[in-house]
Formats: C-alpha cells, sequence, structure tokens
C-alpha cells in the first residue's frame, strides 16, 4: 500500500472520520490479504490469484451481510458485485449502501469501480425469452471484468433459421456463453459451427421432467459435440468468469 | 374359423399329424380367442382389436418359451416376431423352430407370414452409427407390419448439413421416428423442420451422466419444439407399432 | 404479401396510424420470416414449416412479454393462444391485450383468428376429476388447431367399467389423447382395446413417490401396451399438436 | 425340550454319533433360544413370536453358510427354506445337505418337515410369462408355510378379457398376490375387483426408465384402488409371508 | 332398488321437491351403477365389488368439486368421507354441506351414514408426534369403515423401552398399522416382534437426505423383517383399507 | 426421587399448587422412567443410555406440543433444548414458555438448566457465511451438553490461506465439527490435516444440481481423505452430540 | 482438391489400385464435404468449421465400424484418433488397420497424421493414480490437436502440499485440464490459486454412493470458486478439445 | 533421519545393493517427505498430520501399482495396507510382494510392522451374516492402527434379543462401528442404547429398492436417534479409521 495513502488514511482514523474496521478493510483490500469482517472474512488477494475479484452470491445472505460484504470489496477501488439479489433484498441493501446500482434484469447490485483491462469480445446467446435474466446475469458479470459483451437472443432450435442468421457475430467473438433451458440442444448445434470457446449454461427453465434445468444440464453434458463446457444451472456469472479466463488476452 | 378348414384339421389331429395343442392354437388364432400354452396365455384378438398382432419380448423369456410362443403365434398363418433377441437365444430358438429367420442386425426372429395390407411410408431417421441397432428393429417391425421403410442414417446434430440434405425424403413420409442417444438433441431440431407424426425413441448410447439413455429421453421429453412424442429408451418396436398406427391409411 | 395490402400499411405507417414496429410484424407474419420484438424473435413460418404455428408458453414470461408476442403472433390473423397462464396473469395480460380471452379450465390465453382446415376427431380421455385442467389443454389447443374434440372424464382404472362403456366414442376418433395422474394406467389399458394413434399425458397428481407425475410418465413409457407414446407431464398442448399431426387429412 | 428326547440327544452325543454344535442347535431349536453357528445366530424363537420360521436369504451368502444355516434351521423337525439361490450354488449346497430339495423354477432350496397348519387358500396372480420365478417364489413360500396356492399366469392388462375370465378363482381366495413388472398395473385394476387382502409384488422385469422394477413398484404404491400394499421388488418371499398373515385363521 | 322407494324419490321430483340430479344419484346410489355429475363419475358399486366404497382424494379438487361428490357419494345413507383436505378448504365444503363433519386431526371431512358391519380390531401405532396427523387419517378411516382402533403414539426405537411396554396391546390386534417417518426402522423392530398382518406407512416427516418420506418408505420395503407391506407416503387411509380387508371376518 | 421432595410434590398437588400432570413429569423425570403427555411419551432415561437428554425437534410440531415437551423435559432441573424453530413459532412457544430463550442465530429455543459436566472443546468450522445458521446450531448444541466451543468461520477452500491460518485453534480441540455447502470439499482438505475426530455437516446451501445439499453430504461421503464421517444435511444438533461422545472424558 | 491429384488418384481407380469407396472418401477429405460409409456419414468439413476434426467414440462401435471410419478419416492425410477402445476391441481394429497405433494408456487408437498448428501449452493435473487412464486419453488428445502436455500426477486434496509444491508448472500452462474422480474437489481448490482457463474432468473412480463419478461431477459443477467448467463423466477427450479452444493462439 | 542410517543408505546404494528409487522413499519415509514413484506421490507426512498412515485403496489399481505403493509405504517400517482387492488381484500382489499377507476375509494386504501405540477399544457390531465382510475391513484396519477389536455378528433388528444380550460388551468399548445392509435400522436402534461415540456402516447388501445400499445410507443419515455419524456404504476401513480417532487416548 502506498504509504502516503496509508498515512492519509490512519489520520483519518485519528480524527474519527473513519472507523477503524473500515480502515482494516481498506488496507487489507490495497495490500492483497485477507480482513474478517461479521460472518465473513474478505479474499482481498483472489483478484491477483485468478484475475477475478471475490463477489458476493447473494441469496442465503441477509441484507446486513451483503452490504458489509459489498462494502468490505469495494474499498479497494476497483468497485464490487453481488448476484442473485431478489428485488425485495435489492433495496434493503441500498437503503444502507446507496452507491450500489440495482441492475434488475440481471438480479444484481453492482458498484462500479476503476476500469479494469480489456478481457475479449464474448457472445451471450440465449435461446429463448424465459433465458434472459441468466443471460444478463452473464452479461453483467463479463463487463464488470472488463470484456464486450454481443447479446444474441430467443434463437432456439425449434426455429434453425434464426441461429443460422446470427453465426457471423458468435464466430468472431473471442469466447461464447451459451444459454438454454428445456431440452438444452442449443450448445450442441452451436458448437459444431464455431471453433471459438464455449461455456454452456443450463437454465431452470423447464417443467416436468425438465423442471429445475437438470435435464438440460445433463444434455449439455451429454453433448455428441466436443468441446462444450459446462457450468452448474442458472450460474451465469461462472460462465462469464470462465467465459472472460478463456476470453482476454494473456499477460 | 372356416368349418371345412376345421374338419380337415382335426381329422389330422386324429391321424396323429398334428398335435392337440398345435390344433388347438390354431383354432384359438383363427377365431380370436386366447389360448394357454405353458407359462402364456396367446392373445390372438389383439390384432383384432389394435390393428397390431402380439409380439414376443424376448429379453427375459428362456428360449423354450419364446419357441413355443413364435410358434403359436404363426399358427394363425400371418407370421410372427420375436425382438431383443441376443446372438446365442436366437440360435436356441431356431434348433427349435427353423422357420424363424434371424435379422441380427435387429437382434429379432421373424416367420414370414401372409402379406398385411400396406401401412404407410415411415422414415427411420437416426443420429449415429451407435444407434444402427434401435433402428433396425424399428425398421424390421415397420416392415412387417405392412410399411414402407426409408432408412436415413448418421445426421446427428453435431454436423447439421448432414441431415439438412435429407429432409425432403423425411418431410414425404406419412411418419417419422427419430432415433438418438448421447444428449437427444435430434428430434428437437427436426419436429421444427416437418409436419409429420413424429416418434422419438432415446436410446442407451451414452456415458456418464447420459449413461442408459435417461438423459436422452429426458431431453426429448423436454424439448421446446411442439409434437414431438416419446417411447421408452431403445423401444424401436413401440415407435414403429406408434407410426404405423399414424401413418396407416383409415379404413 | 399482397401489395395492396403492403401499401396500405406503409401509408398507415406514414400517417402515425400504426407503430412502425407493428408493421414490421405484420410484414413478418404475411411472409413468413422471423420478427424481432423486445427479448424474443416470432417464428412465423412455423406453420409452414411444421402445421402448427408458434404458440405462447407462458410459464416463466412476464405478463408484458406474453401480451407482446401474442400481439405479435396474431397480427397475421389466423389467432394465437397462450398456455401454462396463471390467473394473476391473465389479468394482466388481458389489461394489455383486450381481444385475449380467457379460458380458465384450460390455464390459457386465446385470440380467435380465421379458421383453419378440418384436423380430424381427437378423443381427449382422463382418469381422474383432478386431471381435467391438463385435459383442458389439449382440448382448447385441438380446437385451436381446427380438431372437433370428444370429452371423456373420470373413467380410471380402479372401476373399469366406466371404460368400458365409453369406448365406441374413442375408437371412432381419428386420435386419442389419453391423460392421467397417480400410476398412470390408464394408457396401457386403452391402448390393448384401440387401434387410433394414441398420446399419453401424464400429470402432475400424485402425492408421495408418485409426486409430481414422474411416476405416471415413467409407467406410461413401460407400457407393455405397444403403441404408446408419451408428452412430458401436463404436458396437454404438446399431446394435442401431436395427435392433429396425425389425425388431420394428409395434404 | 421333551426332558427324554434331550438324555436320548446328550447320550448320543457321548457315543459321538452326533457332533455337540449340531446337538447345541438341535436344543435351540426346540427350546426358542439362539443358536450362534459360525457368522449367524439362528433365531429360533421366531415361529413362535411371527408365526413364520426364519428363511435363509441366500443371495450373499456362501454356499457353506446356506448349508450351515438351513442344517440348523432344520434341525427342529419343522423344515428350511432358503431362497435366491443360483443354480450353482445350489448345486453346492446340496453336497452339503443332500436332503435340500431344490426348486429351480422358484431359485429355491426346501427340506420339507413336519406339516404346519393349514394357512388358507392364496391366488397368485403373475402379469407376464417373464415373471413366473417370481411367482413361483411367492407360491412356494406359502405352499411351505402351510397354505394352498392358486397360480393365474399371464393376465396382464394389455389383453384384460385374459384376467376378467379369471376373477371367480381370485375372489373366492383368502388373500391375493399379484405380480406384474413393466408398469405395473395389474394390482391397480385388479383391487378394484375384489375385496380380499392383496398383495403386490413389482418385479425387475422391465427396460430403459422400467430396469430394474422401480417404476413398477412405485406405480403399485401410487395406485388410484385403495388397499393395494406393496413389498420390495422380487420380493415373492416377503409376499407370501404376508399374505399368510392375512390368509391363516385367526387362533 | 326397493320399487315404494323409487315411487316417492320420482313423486319428490315430479313436486320439485327433488332435484332430477340428485334423484338420478340416489337411483345409482341405490342400484350400483355409476352415476355422472361435473366433473366426475361416481363408482356406487364399489363398495359391492371390494368392501370399501368410493371415497374423495381431496387434494387436488376444488371445495365445489369435492363437495358435490361427497353428496352424490352419501346420497345411498352409508355416509361418505374426503381425506387430505386442508383447512380452508374445509371450510368451504362445509359452506356448501354443513352435515359434513370435519376432523381437524386426520385433515378430514366426514358425513355420518348408517353402521357397517363391525371390521375387527387394527391397532394405529405412530413413532413420533409429527406422525400424528398421518395415524389420525388411518384412524378415522378404519373407524368409518365399522372397525375398533387402538392408538399407540410416540413409540419410535430411539426409545425401545416406550414400544416394548405396548406390545400385548399390538399383538391382540387383528391387524397392525405402523406409521414413521426419519429412517422408517419402526415397521421392521415391530414385524420381529407379533404375528399380525402388518402395513407399514411412511410419513413425509423428514429432512435433508430424509425429505418428503422416500426413505422412511425405501427403508420398510427393504425390511429385513418378512410381512411387512407397504403403502404410499402418508397414505393413512390406504393403509386403514388395507387393514380392515384383513382384519374383517370373511363373509 | 428423593422421598421428600416426593412428599412436597405431592402435597403441593394436594393443595392445587400443582397439576398433577406436571407432578408425574417432575416425577417421571427424576426417577428416568418415561412420562406421556399429549400425543408425546418424554423420555427422561435417554439422558442415563446415552449421555445426552432427549431434544425437541421442532419443525413438524404445533407451538403447544414444542411447549408442553419443553416443559415436561425441563422439569428435571437440567434445562431443555428444542431446535427447527422458525422465528413465528419461537414467539407462539414464548407466550407458553416464557422461560425459554429464544436464539435466533441457531434457530433454537433453549431453557437453562443446572450445568452439566464439562464435555471437552469444539472446534466448529464453516466454510462461508451462508453456513452460520447451521453453525450456530452446533455451537449452541455442544454448549448447553457442556462443551467449550470455538468458531471458525468463512474459511471454505475457494480461499484456502484463510483455513490455513487457523490450523492450530482447530488441532488443539478435542473434537472438530465441520460445516459446508455447495461442493462440501472442505472436510476433505481439514481432514487431512488433523488428527481429531472429524464430524461433516452437509449444509442445503447450493442451487442446481447442488440444491437441498445432496451434493455436499455424497461429496462428504466420498471424500478421499479417511476418518470423515458424516451427519444428515443441516443437521448442526446431530454433529455437536456426535462431537460431545467423542470429546468428553471417559467416565 | 488439387487437380493433379485428383486425376493420379482416378487413374489408380481406373488401374484397379484403389477401391473406388477409398478414393470417393479421399476427394471428400480433401474437399470438405461429407462422405457415407457402412452406417456412418463422415463429416470431413469439422475440422474447418469447428477446429477440430471428426474423432470416433468407439464404444458402441464394431471393430469394423472403428476400422472404416478411421480409415475414412485418415484419408485427408492429417491422421485420425479413435477413444474408449478396449483393449480387445484394439487388436480387433488393428487388424483391419495395422497403420493405427494402440495406446493403451489412454485406451486409444491414433493414426499419426501431418503436424497440426501449435496449440498452446496444456497442464493435465489429476488427483489420484486411479485417474491416469482418463489423463491418458486427455494428454493424448491434446497432443493429436498440437498441444504441448504437461502432466501432474496424484495430487489429491488429502495431501495438500503435493498439490502446491506444482503450481508454477499449472499456473505458466496456457489452460489446465484438472481431473478427479471420489469427492471431485481438486478443481475448486485449484481455481482458487490461478487465473488460467480450467476445465474440470469427473472420473468415474468411487464406490457406494459415489460410484460412477456422478458425486465428483455434481461437486465440480457446485464449485464455490468461479470459472470453473466441467465435462462429462471420463470424458477426457472432451476436456482436451475445450483445452485446446481456449489455448491455441486466435488466428 | 538418522545420520547413520543415511550413510549406510547411501554405502548400500553405491554398491548397487539397494536401487536409487528405493532409497529415496526410505529417505522420505523417515522424514516425513513426499516420495513420488510411478503413477503416484507417497504422501509420508500422513501419519504424522492425521495420525494415520496412508492406506492403497486398491479396487482402480493394477497389482503392478498395488505392490509398488505398498512396498514404498512399508519401507518406513510401520507395514502398509491395502483394502478392497480382489482374490485374483491379492495373488498377483503376492508374486511382487511375497511379504505382504491376504487376508481374505477383509479383502485386504497387509504387510506387518513395528507396534503403534495403543488405540483403544473398539467394539465392531454387524447386523447379518451377509455383512461380515465390512466388518472384517473395519475390524483388520482398527487392529493395524493399534485398536483392540470385539467382534459382535449378526444381531440385526428382526430378532432383538440378539443384540440385547450383547449389549454390556458394546457399552464398554470406546467407540462402536455398526454395520448393517437392508434397511439400515441397527444404528438407530443401538444409539439409543448406549453413550460411545459411533460410526454408522451401510453396507451394499440389499436388491430392489435397497440395492446397492444406498437405502440403508440414508436410513443412517435420517436416524431419529442423536450422534449417528456415517460413511461412505462399504467403507469399512473409513469408520475404523474414524473410531480410532475417538477411541485412542488423547496425547
Amino acid at each position: 500500500m502506498d504509504p502516503e495513502r496509508l498515512r492519509q488514511l490512519l489520520e483519518a482514523v485519528a480524527r474519527g472520520e473513519v472507523r477503524p474496521e473500515e480502515a482494516a478493510a481498506q488496507v487489507a483490500a490495497a495490500t492483497g490479504g485477507t480482513a474478517p469482517i461479521a460472518d465473513a472474512v474478505l479474499d482481498h488477494a483472489r483478484d491477483a490469484r485468478t484475475g477475478v475479484p471475490e463477489v458476493v452470491l447473494g441469496e442465503w445472505k441477509t441484507a446486513e451481510q451483503v452490504a458489509a460484504i459489498l462494502q468490505g470489496l469495494a474499498s479497494g477501488g476497483r468497485g464490487a458485485l453481488a448476484t442473485r439479489i431478489a428485488h425485495d433484498k435489492a433495496d434493503a441493501v441500498r437503503q444502507l449502501v446507496p452507491e450500489a446500482e440495482h441492475v434488475a434484469a440481471a438480479r444484481a447490485l453492482v458498484i462500479r469501480g476503476a476500469p479494469r483491462p480489456h478481457a475479449g469480445t464474448i457472445a451471450v446467446v440465449c435461446a429463448g425469452t424465459s433465458d434472459v435474466p441468466v443471460a444478463e446475469e452473464a452479461a453483467l458479470t463479463a463487463e464488470f471484468l472488463g470484456a464486450t459483451v454481443r447479446r444474441v437472443t430467443d434463437v432456439g432450435v425449434a426455429g434453425l433459421h434464426r441461429l443460422l442468421g446470427r453465426l457471423p457475430e458468435i464466430r468472431s467473438a473471442d469466447a461464447v456463453v451459451v444459454i438454454a433451458g428445456m431440452e438444452g440442444a442449443l450448445p450442441s448445434v452451436l458448437a459444431g459451427l464455431t471453433d471459438r470457446p464455449l461455456v454452456a449454461v443450463p437454465t431452470s427453465v423447464g417443467y416436468g421432467v425438465g423442471v429445475g434445468g437438470f435435464v438440460a444440464m445433463a444434455a449439455m453434458l451429454s453433448s455428441c459435440a466436443p468441446g462444450v463446457t459446462v457450468v452448474n444451472i442458472d450460474n451465469g456469472f461462472g460462465a462469464a468468469v470462465a467465459a472472460v479466463r478463456a476470453a482476454r488476452p494473456r499477460q
């Protein structure tokens, strides 16, 4: 940590302008260590180790926990992201962290920070209208990590011509995220039509035997087209991280 | 039963040329009743009720049972069919019923009989080389029931262009049987490209999460393309029966 | 598209009477192309390819999305259908699309359009009172697609005589849709009593080991009576499409 | 134990005509205690507690273990039974226990003993030829326990008329065991046609989604006809015990 | 049907005191035929065929449907029963059928009718406090069918001594219903301690791997103690019917 | 039971100061017998048999049942504990039993009693913030049973360095409870780094393929590190009991 | 296709030195079309479309089919690969295609062809000795596709220090394939320690609850470490293709 | 490592009496490091870290791999153990490592070494004769790790009195391993009767719904008796390790 900034920070603590916990978190964030807060230990070094900072998985956390972790993570100046945030919880968090922006289409909260290095171009392709929320989670995450995103929506296999017309956009991206529910056939078809790294995301859109997305997931893993890799159901976030790992220029 | 034929049959019994059991089976077959043999009760009236005669499912039956039932069913003069017959069992049955022909590609035994009314044209489409045995079971069954069969093989979705070139043959059939293992995506793609009745057959070709064909089956049932109907895994026989029900002219 | 109608449409756009998006959808609907609207790409050519127009699966879509797609699909003049619409969502859609009729028994919204060619007669047979909503979805869909429907209700296997008295109505239809929950035995019994194409629909009516309808579905797929084909749980819509494919006269 | 018999036994031990272990087992069998042998503790009091003696489940035991337990159990004079004995193991056991009879159709070994009190009449009804081995296990067990057995074979639901003709035999039994694989519909149909205690046995006859008999089992448990009770897959033995519990006269 | 009663009924119809539908149901109930009402076909002959009248499974039916079927069934004078009725639905039904009594502990509605012949004594044994609602459903059903019921509650295997003290009451009943959730071990232990017909009911009381009662059900089916028969999860009703079939005196 | 205390108790009953039921429970608690209350039979001897008193599993019980059992158990003077108590139910119980303390973080109610013997030191290690409620249930239970607890929170394997820094605290405990959801990898890693008895608790924190905690549970059971033992999903209570059994000094 | 080479080929056909089928396959391979052989349609254009040529999945194919497809694919001069070849089948294929080399450690057959462009460096990391066959399949595939491979073996999480010592080799690769059975924890740990694209391969090494590799697969999909992508169980081939897609330089 | 021993070892290498690889393994074993051999990296420090040395899981390893790892592990002088060794593989390993003893009843190979510190007394309790192989694996492992073992065999819950007579032996052990297949009820019953640490091992003894041991495992995890901990199916080895962790005196 820059000594001058450290000195200023400590003086602010001395003046009572900054609480000691917040100062501790800022120091940890800047130096890549870990920072314990209530019920959590922030892993500020994750960005350095993996190229992707810690992100909050909001589903089972209280609004207070999400708020505290978001603030802790953002204290390093590079912003912070929380996913799987229901509408009500988003409102509660924003009472505590007004600088957090609610991206409802992606069910996420984001605090914008300093720009990250460009991480390539990623095509986010989704099969149906019902899959859009997962696609938006992937797109927002990829953009947060520095990528340019191209959205290709509602091109499921029941009407193949919709997909074929969009192939050039997909083939020229650096990596492709493909999102589908129901029988999950789109990644198999697309993997046979492009040479790009391809991450398939099954969604929980389905009913009867397909309820919960397990069939879509299993179908993607069983793909007869080689090169399809798969993440967990509805895990748009994880797919974006994997796509960025593949797309960004090697340093 | 034609009285003259009955009289002749009984005289043959009297002369010792025909065993009584065999005569009983022939009478039952001709009159549409049931005929008990060892461990089984033949349902000769099924053809009249459903348009499809009883067929032997050979998998768990002994060679002796298969032979006895085949002979009983064939005694009516319209032939008989047994499916899911392993190679060794086929040999053993043919020792007992030499007139039965072994169609190894379909894992079946068939006794040819009087021709049945034409039951339309059925396209049997299969995704990969490994699915061929199920396709041949479907094709043989459809032919046994009076249909004309068109075989379209190895047109899986990983190389879509292979399928697209065969569409005219498929679209002009009266009904379509589509066979696929792995992720089972072919019926979804094809159902969006034809207006024909379409029966999907998942196969047990798959490994890992796809082992046993359950994923292919579930994917077909979850199809986003309406009009796909599904039969049990590897059930080429049942698919052919369903396709014949749909394809044959209404009487 | 009829040039005169096109000209009039464009003039209406010029006069501000028709929004450009709506005009685009009408052109696409009339010419069989695809038409992108918010979050969706309408597949107007599906009717020509498959004999069945695109239908809205409403379960995961917002009321706004359902309304927009219904209007887009109906712009071609042949009506539109949306299934799996909960009561509240139906009300919200009808605020936006007052011409949509809510068929509550079938959980569907329908916009009536120009009549379609007659698609044969379909018997919709259901095992119990609890299965009626799925049966009504099938019946409404079949009627929307041009078929005549016969309803045969509450004829489950625990009281066989109820079924046997209705057999003539069922046997004389062009195709049969059979709907059952719990142990799903009705299609097996019925397939042994008719020669018609038969589509079985498992329902989610069941509890304990039968919860969700998986047992009914698996039992139907395991049927010892050949010719039973199966669609997804509660998929009355898909069963009707398959029945219409089999029942309608070959053109 | 009768003192005179005990005295004679001990004298035989003294003369070396009876091994001590065998004498210990005989004493235990006669007095209703437990008797430890290698790797097992015989439960001679089970007959008094439950009305059914201990029976050997042979599947995972070595031939030596089966032989030792059979002999121990039979030492009380009322015979002994071992089920799920493969053909090879039966031969090996009979080398050690020549008085054991191999009932191949039931995959069982039996040592006949003193007759048991009459345990009523039990109808053993089975759906198909492939289910016969389980039916024979049930029939043999019921006979071993003192019941009279009526066999009704190959009356599955795909040809209902076969069943309807046998109803009087079934309805007049004291209890009914119903055996079926595949979709397991027979118990539902039969439970609606009789007032007798009814035990359903799913069999492992099935393939694809029905492999292993789980679908038949679940369908029986989901039966819409009340009064169906179910035992484990292929458990003809357990079904016979339950039927005997219900059928035998109350003492 | 008694001609005098029929004449009186028809006169009442003529006078407008009885609606024709109601009269039709009464005739059917008295003559053992079927009676169609809205969405249902009453099976009045079931009592004669199976010894148990039709009972309403209320879970997926509307209050209106439950009310109509209850009234139709009760029209024969022997009362009627509806199970799996949530509290709110019970209130709604009782608005329509005030003579129905709500037995909240059993989640059931009952209309008392003429007494039925005595059906023996049944012990209803349950493992824990949480299993009581299922036990009460079984007890109410057994009483409705004419049996005397003994309740033995909270005697699970974690404290065996609680069970052992109640054995005499259990052993002297004509049949036993055993109810347990979690690991479902109680029927195994009890089946080794009595010779009575024994019906095990798994309950949905369980969490984690035991959620929904599937583990309890499977454990009961896997019981090492012979003679345990099993019904569906939470199916107290079906267990009572099976126990009555076994317990009632043979006529 | 101390005769003097018994005499005083009975006199209090005679004076109407103590209800008979309460007195019965106190006698049972003091003498180690069982005590029947409404819908339950208290097992006061469990503490003597197993070293752990009966604890109330509150999930499916009514507030009235929880209150009655808590009071009955506490009547012996050593306190009482109820787990899996939702917030609303806790309030309702406390209306009836004001001396019960609501520990919201552990979803539990506790009545403090006489101190128990020291039961060793237990480390409660949890992988993520979302797992804290289960960890707190384990910690509260262990403390209730006399153990000293060390909490180690948010040390999941995605940031290994967080765990490595806490190893000395863990290694010096008498037993370790390890709590994780998602992929459940933490017990495997930790079991390779300590020689302490280790009980793993999977949590229901997970989504998609991991929903409900089954994957975490199965992964822990499949651990390649020997010595990992597992309890049911979210069963912090059971894990604490097992840890106390291992940690407490042998008497 | 080069006209001179085509002319020479046709002259060889004319001289009887090359069979017409073989010539047809060579032309197709060179021109990127499809080539039908017995039971298969070769997809020579796949390399151009996806950057990876068609590879033979040998598991369900006969030796004759594998041989024919291998030869067809190799006719283009760039070699061919067949995976999942049991030892016996490998011998049978090599009788027909002696130029195929059997790589037993990878259960594969390979025909070496012209070198492909360099596809980067891939680390193949595996958890245990039992996982080596899958690792070798991945390594051979990656090398066949032009990559350099680093093998890191037996570094499972039960002994973390084995992994930590190899991190530099892993971190400096272009992509990482991680292979593990049992609880499948290694990818989670490794994904937190590197920024490389990471493809996880579950193996079927496991028993009990982990049998078949489903637990390892599900654990990898549930990973708390973002960026883990997963392929089917034992699919070393698919993982290598995905890794090559990510690792090779963008052209 | 003792310098004198090291010097001698190196001199032996120099003389060609000891191969360098073997010397490297001996050094590693003595110093607690890791030692790479073909396809494996021995973890000699595991004993120091966890109190239990590395043990070979033999199921998927070749005889050559098992032999090499056994020798490597034994080079430290404290013996070595390999589990899950089929009879044929045991013979093959003993050709290579004659000092390994085959304990057939436990399906294991053991090389005896220097005695380990006493690890307490462990009761190994098993439900049936078929569970003995798993019990013997547990017993052998516990003895290898220094414990005294008491075997209590064939005391399943169908005959409770067999168990009750052995309780004193069980209660006085330091820890208890309980082994059962089928419905897996024994640990629940036993956990209510002892205060000892208790590790339950489900076995794969079961059929039908219980096949593979999953039901026994799930029942144990669902136990209503607190304090039951569970290991993987048939994992006698892991249970013994866990029992030793709990039983051995704290150092």
